[in-house]
């Protein structure tokens, strides 16, 4: 890690609570729908909607948000009532809403590598949603931009360094999801830690037989420190 | 128009058509709704949830779909059939997959100016959608990439401007929306060029007594040529 310029940041339940959002939304949703299937099964159906909404909509809570008024006319053979469609948009407008819980020691960590780095926030949210979390979080002043990547593959992160103008080695990107922080930017040569976090949207687990590489994990974000700066002072 | 080092194009009704799209859309959703209000009632409404919901939404056709399911529960007063909630879907779904029309001379002008300067696309939609467009028109390769904005108004073009290392006489807007591509850039001290459409969305639309300034507008975008180069030989 010894050549380092630019660390990019995964934003949601890397910094900051995101996940179980969704989550606590989804259980929501299912306790609404619970006359037209069990949570499970509603569950099953609105992946699947969104699996196949993804092309289209992309990630993030509006993508979401319709997902779940398909998937409530589709389980509910167009019965489900038309208030029941209206809390729907509320819960929503709420999980755009949710409260801001940055993870603790996120603050400390900016702060002293933002010091010897350019920070960046590469992340596959919605731009205005993830400004607006910036900004409620008080972090913003430690990155130099936000990153909206339409997908975070391996060719989307080149794209990334050929926009930053680095090399993958002078780049380091740090993140809680395996699938989308780790593995594809491993592939083009660049640096990784990974911050494991409890709660993993199903799309981001990743098969085990699939993780072939190697790659430093911490338990704690505040480790990092420690790592990038011993291993620049080798 | 000496010293421009990256040059900023609008998107949507500036490279290509969509606003003709969106209207297109909003038509057949009128029609749709046709028992519970006139034309120009359902379309005022629509715009007044539009409006209520874009500092939670943003711009783009997610949002505009998310209010037109919200119109359709209000001015129906939640009596609107399960099948048009699920037609209005289709309806956004249909607008995301609009045939892609690229204007004339665009291509034209884009392989001149990417031989002298970094064009890049500044545009507030979304980005899987721009991604999605840029591939479809094969104008990918002028650009050196795409630079999603949450808003355009002055302080975001100021943020563009620093992430990019440019001065505001560096930097050169084209597009077709005074009030997005031209007002605020030209508040920051830079270059602009407008290139007007003939539809424009009610949102845009700039009060006459607003624009007290002065800046060069071309019928054509071909003719964006010759005002470059003629002005760099000076």
């Amino acid at each position: 890690m010894k050549n380092i310029k630019i660390i990019g940041f995964d934003a949601d339940d890397t910094l900051w609570v995101n996940e179980p959002f969704y989550q606590e939304t989804e259980k929501k949703y299912q306790q609404l729908l619970s006359e037209y299937g069990s949570e499970e099964a509603i569950g099953k159906e609105l992946f699947s909607t969104e699996m196949n909404n993804i092309e289209l909509y992309g990630f993030g809570a509006k993508s979401f948000l319709l997902s779940m008024i398909e998937t409530a006319l589709k389980v509910s053979k167009q019965q489900i009532s038309q208030c029941t469609i209206d809390k729907i948009i509320n819960l929503g407008k709420e999980l755009i809403n949710s409260p801001m819980e940055v993870f603790e020691n996120v603050e400390k960590v900016l702060s002293r590598l933002s010091k010897n780095y350019v920070l960046i926030v590469a992340t596959k949210g919605d731009l205005l949603d993830q400004e607006r979390k910036l900004r409620v979080s008080g972090l913003g002043k430690y990155f130099h931009h936000i990153e909206i990547m339409s997908d975070k593959q391996s060719e989307n992160y080149a794209k990334l360094l050929a926009h930053l103008d680095v090399t993958p080695e002078e780049f380091l990107m740090i993140g809680n999801s395996v699938k989308s922080d780790i593995l594809p930017v491993l592939e083009l040569g660049g640096n990784v830690i990974h911050v494991p976090f409890h709660t993993t949207w199903a799309h981001e687990v990743v098969d085990k037989n699939d993780s072939i590489f190697n790659f430093p994990v911490v338990d704690n974000i505040s480790q990092i420190i420690g790592m990038i700066f011993d291993e620049t002072q080798n």
